[in-house]
């Protein structure tokens, strides 16, 4: 028996980067979140503290602003970029994994005009994006976080198993929440990221307010099926959906009825559905969602 | 010399109660996040652990729910509401404060159209109210937080002095960002208060935009004019606004200029400017933002 | 009428300097997190962009990391230090703010001693102190958040008035949670700031666990009155104290009793109480107070 | 090709127990936060809204606090009776995966002894435990987070490779500072899990505290190796470490030398440094790490 290293990786995480785009007046802006990291030989690092194979992770975060310079692009571009210059490094380096945050600003409106130079953080939902170079394959996932959406009917809940624990009642309607991460792949590394970005992201918003959903692992793959009928490009996605319980409150005791008007929003615990939606003819890239949480 | 009580107040805190209205098919609903506080004689509970004066927390709670079956309103309407109905519940409670924060929601589109009982949360941007009733003055604060701005230019900041430990550079052009957090304190309550709010949060929104900032206190003080000149119902508002530095990255080692495009967004430490604009002929109010955090 | 500038000031928040005395090879370190505010005529800056006055936040967190290189001390002098020299560098700075909070690291033990070199972070709980420099008068506040403490007995709570909207039952047996935030203020600004603060730590601690509580209200008054009767360099001290519900858990559904053996933990809403104990020979000082929060 | 449902899994997350035992006077609690997940043929419930699959997550709540009647024990003992218990609940589910927080409490002194009932929160440390079960597999891994330590020397960074965008100097003598996450897998069901705990946790601290460090990934391995060596039931270990920097800060400008003594402690960006040690004669348990988060 030996004790032995196993898979590891290191990087940089989280660098704040903004860039301006000042070539016209009307400026715009990019403003992300980007954590890089290395795979290959370190063993030696870890063994001797010898980090003639470390490239820093200082550099790493220089390389990232450094390559903001001449643009930034889309979210998938820009790890693009990156992922391949870090996989190309060195020899000893053999794959790169770039996750990118971008936050979304809008133009504040002034007498009704979008502003040339001024902005408004437009929420807190997140676009994401994650890059994997590995050896000879590139992987893009696209994504989003944090997207909160609400359907105050057309929710039922009914006809599950009664164990010796079950104290749930049956319900024909209530209030269905959620926050929504989904991550999905694409078939190829040189697509319209943006545009397919927006399509893929207002098709599960549309499939999810247009379900009338029996459970919310049902509305999570109708959100996933949709995607996949609509979009040819995206080979899987992923989703990650909280059930955010909103309880109808009794207000019996006070002498008032409570027709679905009065909800207690819950914080902890919540249900938890996680699941994948593919095709079956896709062929499997696991590499592609190493170090990607909250997926099954 | 004696020991004694000072100051107090108690009551409960985050009451997460959303209501929907469901008069139409095209349901609405409300978000609200409701803290009550009351004031009064309470000296035997401390002393004695005598409860005969504590209208409990958990009977605050239930008031909350019971007073949404009814409709909420504006959630300066629904703290009214509230606030009279403590401050007059018991004659040893003698003032009461309700904060009410609102969570906004915007309808999915679905082919375009806003979907009749299906929403998106719509950031991270909270809209707040506070009312305090004092013996027989009430109060109303209006406000928001988490308004995160920034301008891409339009930002100088130059003469300061320089004491021995300034090593700062000045500057012609830099980012600035900021996330406000605005009160205001109207001067009646009997107000059409969503339509104040919708229009004061505009103002402040373009007054920031509009101005050509010399210093961040130039821009909270242009905003807080702005305010107190279009909207004759505010007495005065206060204003806390960190200072999010966008450092300009020095990209001379990589063989690089940068001119003005590639920003580094810093978390800690932050510049925080805060404070006041009011009309030098409507009566102070302390009582009003006793409670209040965050501002000065 | 005019509208006119109301009370402001600013400064830079969160400067976060880790200051280690090596002068033995038995290192020890000291964790802070400090904020300054400044007090003045700043009208200029809000009204004309004119920063001639304004010292600028940059050069305040300056000032922090050359005050810490002659060592930092107690909390409280190193604030006290900082307030003194920023409130006498100006002429129109006519006060100065700063509140600091500190970590505790723990030696790590090997081999069942303390090691010289090697530190584990102690736990959530914050140690603070606030400096006030206002003219002629300077007052400190100690002080100390997130101490969570909890008892499993010993807690009663009933004999409360009935109105419409109380349903909660009385119980003779609770369990009592909360996350004690309490600040005091000395009397003198020259004393053994480090003794003191264990000293009134210890005392709260011990009159939590030893007070058998009817009211929550009961136990913050009986932490207050035992620092007060205990340390004569305290002139008032004010807490907020959380309600952190732990709810019996109805396990009769199952088939089961619950002894007060089984709780749920609960998020939100949380009762809130806040109070302060002082002497009443002491004269008051408001602006020892002024931007803290979290107290009535 | 087809669209077809794939891996998918649900549950219910965050159930926060509190149980007290009160055999006798000198009370003790347990505090957990527990998350339960399903895995199995879910497939109606996704694609028709057929719940008969479905055992809630409301009842999988219920089952948390109604086993938690007869005591609890060690958070890996009370995830091996949950488990279990889910994953032999009906055919259709034949997986269950439990994931325990527990937070440790200390007894209040009180005259220099802890007192019966009386308890401080003892930290942000988080201890864990991940229970799996697949079919036939049961799988234990015990672990820890937020873990916070802290080296004032016996730190070096040097021997890296400089690239084109390398500016970081070498270092004979740095501040090191991380935040260990630590997740060890056992060969074993059947052991005293609290006391290998409480033996695992002093190792990791030790060997951090005794490594000179070359690079984080050196003191990774050597707290894993460790591990390995002295602990014959674990099989192998995953670490994340994230590098939690400490800036020595240029005084120059002020006429002031820092001989190592004053440091910035940065929030964003981090180094994060992630690895496993293990056996090489133990097979691997893939599903055992399923769902776990932050490791590669």
């Amino acid at each position: 028996m030996a004790i032995v290293l196993g898979p590891n990786q290191y990087g940089k995480a989280e660098v704040r980067v903004v860039a301006v785009d000042r070539s016209t007046p009307r400026h715009s802006l990019v403003d992300l979140n980007v954590s890089s990291s290395l795979r290959g030989d370190f063993s030696a690092a870890h063994i001797a503290g010898d980090n003639a194979h470390v490239l820093t992770t200082d550099a790493q975060k220089n390389t990232v602003f450094a390559f903001a310079r001449d643009g930034v692009g889309s979210p998938e571009a820009f790890g693009l970029r990156l992922a391949r210059h870090f996989a190309g490094s060195y020899g000893w380096i053999t794959g790169a994994r770039v996750a990118v945050e971008s936050y979304g600003w809008e133009r504040i409106a002034v007498g009704g005009t979008g502003h040339d130079h001024s902005f408004r953080k437009a929420g807190a939902e997140v676009r994401t994006a994650v890059v994997t170079v590995d050896g000879d394959e590139t992987h893009v996932l696209a994504g989003l976080g944090d997207l909160v959406v609400l359907k105050t009917t057309g929710s039922e809940f009914w006809g599950f198993p009664r164990d010796r624990y079950t104290t749930l009642a049956e319900t024909r309607d209530r209030i269905l929440a959620t926050a929504v991460t989904a991550r999905w792949r694409y078939t190829d590394i040189d697509l319209d990221f943006d545009a397919l970005f927006c399509g893929v992201r207002t098709t599960l918003l549309e499939a999810f307010a247009s379900t009338h959903s029996l459970a919310l692992q049902q509305s999570l793959y109708a959100m996933g099926e949709a995607v996949l009928q609509q979009w040819p490009d995206v080979a899987e996605i992923r989703m990650s959906m909280p059930n955010r319980h909103h309880f109808l409150v009794d207000l019996s005791a006070f002498g008032l009825d409570n027709p679905d008007a009065v909800y207690h929003a819950d914080d902890r615990p919540y249900g938890l559905i996680e699941g994948a939606v593919l095709r079956d003819d896709v062929p499997p890239a696991e590499v592609a969602w190493q170090g990607t949480p909250g997926f099954c």
